[in-house]
């Protein structure tokens, strides 16, 4: 029995994201049904992150085990020769058979992507979330420093969460315009159940001028009470950039 | 009456081109369908470029004549209310009725997008050209370089275009990377039919490493007489930026 790690891209239009569901479709249903067919046996991969309905991928990780004779370096080319177009294997490699995806030390890093116009552009309205009102980037970005650090998140997640404790570290945070898209990055430690979209729908509220800048610093602070924070922004502008495991042990 | 110009920006993937067809849905057929609902008369745009199967536009640009009492300023966002969200009108103004979109000087720019990495992004797959073979930016750039100025491109157009003559003038040319995206983007007085996507597909063959920098020479040098050029890009890969009217006359 090997143990095989793959990275993988995904569209997440059509899909109800990634994990398993009873009637819909989903990443993780694709992706054992493909890898079935594949290697001619049942397999069922763990993903390490379940990504909503909707939401991009550009190095979301799983790992599935078998007996295949299939090696390592040829399975990402042979699984997308069955996968849909809309979901591309960027690598495999075997792993460790104790290699888990989730219970290990992870950073994760997501981009929040807004198209900010009078009008909305049609070639990337698929993975943008489209403003019409004006936005103030900079203020933006000053607002997202202030996620910098540990910080009890409570009140940027929707309830219907797993979450045990609501202590996240976000190591990079950063807001950045180029023309009219505006490009939310951040990386942590771990996201709360929508804790990126909440935090990229409360600073659009400060980049229209609803709130000041302040309100981030308001709202942490208030914890471990759970305060109004700005609204889950839609899920088509994000994006799972990747996951950085911190002590590999492949 | 009054003649309306419009800024027309879309995702061409489910349509066939530009041009009304008997039988398949064009982004012609679409506009003068819905504008004729909007203003309830039979409207008919005419086009300024009539863009092929498959390629995206942000700023194709249209007229029609009307005696609509719906003002210019308020025309798009009544259109993009009656549009699919694949086409999205950018400006509606209102110019001389002598003004037309075709018979002046323009200078107009395409953007041809490659992805070239080992393995596919689907995120982007849309609305770029995926290549996995490394291909040379900065060869293809030089190569570029060659195409500025005034030349006769026939060898850079496939047979059923309408041109009377071949000779063009670019005055800009470039290719640039970032990250795994490689974008040729060149401006022109006109272009022939094809002639953008067969100059990317000569520029992708000399970055692989096929042909040499000088092939490009060889080719604009052997006209009148036609040769062999590079094959026709994917049109899913190029895009019609703008077009800049030189002596506007609104």
């Amino acid at each position: 029995m090997k143990r095989y790690k793959l990275i993988i891209a995904y569209d997440g239009t059509n899909y109800c994201g990634w994990q398993i569901q009873p009637r819909d479709i989903t990443i993780e249903s694709v992706l054992n049904e493909q890898l079935s067919k594949l290697i001619g046996e049942q397999v069922t991969v763990i993903g390490a992150s379940r990504t909503d309905s909707g939401v991009h991928a550009l190095g979301n990780v799983a790992v599935f085990d078998s007996d295949t004779t299939i090696p390592a370096s040829r399975m990402a080319r042979a699984l997308n020769h069955h996968l849909p177009k809309d979901i591309v294997i960027q690598s495999c490699e075997e792993v460790d058979l104790e290699y888990h995806p989730r219970y290990q030390d992870t950073r994760k890093t997501y981009e929040y992507t807004i198209y900010n116009a009078e009008f909305n552009n049609p070639i990337t309205a698929r993975h943008h979330h489209f403003v019409y009102v004006p936005l103030d980037a900079k203020k933006m970005n000053q607002a997202a420093q202030i996620f910098m650090g540990e910080h009890n998140f409570i009140s940027f997640c929707t309830t219907g969460g797993q979450a045990k404790t609501f202590t996240r570290t976000i190591y990079e945070c950063t807001v950045e315009q180029k023309g009219n898209y505006i490009t939310f990055r951040v990386t942590g430690n771990g996201f709360l159940y929508n804790m990126v979209r909440m935090m990229a729908g409360t600073l659009i509220q400060i980049g229209r001028g609803k709130k000041e800048i302040s309100w981030v610093e308001e709202i942490l602070n208030a914890a471990p009470k759970r305060v109004k924070a700005g609204p889950n922004a839609p899920a088509k502008g994000l994006t799972l950039v990747k996951i950085d495991y911190l002590n590999d042990n492949k």
